[in-house]
């Protein structure tokens, strides 16, 4: 198999390097890349450890890494931009585009992005972390008022991390209740949901994939067995049908996946931007 | 103030787009950009109301909307790239160089890099997230052996939403424990943390942000006392310097900062990527 290092490098975290450098290398499905992450290269002196780290990543491999790099001081990254590498610099490519369309020189202030920002959006995301955490798992039912979205599901469906991605993501204060056997029996809704059926988003899950996930957790216990699970979502699916509750698979997306598309279908506004 | 509106366009989450598009912008303070997330554009009758919503923007604002796109399918993007707007293709400007250095053709196939990808690192993320919950707050210290790294700190330093994020983002198994009074003034380290202290790692916090955020939580009450929070952070400061215990502090950086920092300062390999 072909290989490649991918190097991702920045003045900061690295996240917004790795999110763009992941996606574009993610379209190369014959290549096998390397992974390497730079973070905080944000002095001449780590500039010149960083060109080194990457020109030995050349002499190493005898192939050029490919360096994907969000580096805001022009210095700097007149310093990096001249390793031995397939350079890819994402300021470069769209600041000088972008200062003419808006008519307004860049800042080039370093950790725009991922810094604090400002205060207040700093405490929504940390309430609404602290609000999926103290309403996670049904634990109380009492805050749902001041919720924006309750995941039901039965246990184990992805509900909990679903949560906790919206509040960290975009602000969303999401508690989750998990349906339990006697839930899914009653012809009704459990009581504490009732006064917030709008609120409602359902998730589900292949019986199999259920199967696996209670297995790892209890293995070999009636919560785990195949037949309790087929049993469970086919109630669970029942019943969100029934009740008009809109609901995804979460067999076949990802956390972020669920939380967008859950954003979408529910009309949610995000809190935080 | 000088006003434009930026559009996240994708076939999918949106998540690069606006990883993306949000570092661009940010480097443009005079600017207010009003944004909107245009997701899950994968057809080509979404791209036409894509198409629709964009020239809207433009007519009512009477100036071009700045559409930041992250859109695989070549005959989707097709239609897309004629609406009225400043308008940056990520792939289209990236993907061409890359298949020439790589001598491969992408793959154009959507939703690659927030995808499920292989239930493999699926797995670790979520069994990650159980693990920070499972071991938040000092709740139980059984399972310190398994951890990654331990949290340690005052109440409300930010230790939650840090091992939080570093389950979701890394895969990393964070606990955390928080010191009490009583741990505080003691002359050595709690006990169930004592076997662990190559994994531990401080957070602090300004006492007086520290005040601010009990007071929100507990308001009057000693706990919030400002001048019980500078006590506490001297006594906690004064302990990682005595227990060597690396630390940073939570006032000005943002989640994504704290543990992407965490991670190099500690020396921890990522168990996803």
């Amino acid at each position: 198999m072909n290989r490649r290092t991918a190097i991702f490098l920045s003045d900061r975290t690295g996240i917004t390097a790795e999110t763009l450098g992941l996606s574009l290398i993610s379209q190369f499905e014959g290549i096998h890349f390397t992974q390497v992450t730079l973070p905080f290269v944000d002095s001449i002196e780590k500039a010149y450890e960083a060109t080194n780290r990457i020109n030995q990543s050349k002499s190493a491999n005898g192939v050029k890494p490919i360096v994907f790099a969000t580096i805001v001081n022009p210095e700097i990254r007149h310093i990096l931009q001249k390793c031995d590498a397939y350079y890819i610099d994402f300021f470069d490519t769209y600041l000088p585009g972008l200062e003419n369309e808006l008519q307004t020189k860049s800042a080039n202030v370093m950790g725009r992005s991922h810094g604090v920002g400002n205060t207040h959006s700093y405490n929504t995301r940390i309430e609404a972390v602290n609000f999926a955490l103290n309403y996670d798992d049904g634990a109380r039912t009492s805050g749902y008022d001041s919720a924006d979205v309750i995941l039901v599901g039965v246990s184990r469906c992805g509900k909990t991390p679903t949560s906790l991605y919206l509040a960290m993501q975009f602000g969303i204060r999401a508690a989750n209740y998990p349906f339990t056997d006697d839930d899914l029996h009653a012809t009704t809704l459990p009581k504490a949901l009732r006064p917030h059926r709008t609120k409602l988003f359902g998730l589900t899950i292949d019986p199999k994939r259920l199967h696996a996930i209670r297995q790892g957790r209890s293995p070999n216990s009636n919560y785990a067995n195949l037949e309790q699970c087929q049993k469970e979502i086919q109630a669970v699916e029942d019943l969100f049908h029934h009740e008009k509750i809109p609901f995804l698979s979460s067999t076949n997306l990802s956390i972020e996946e669920l939380a967008t598309k859950l954003m979408v279908i529910s009309g949610l506004e995000r809190r935080l931007r």
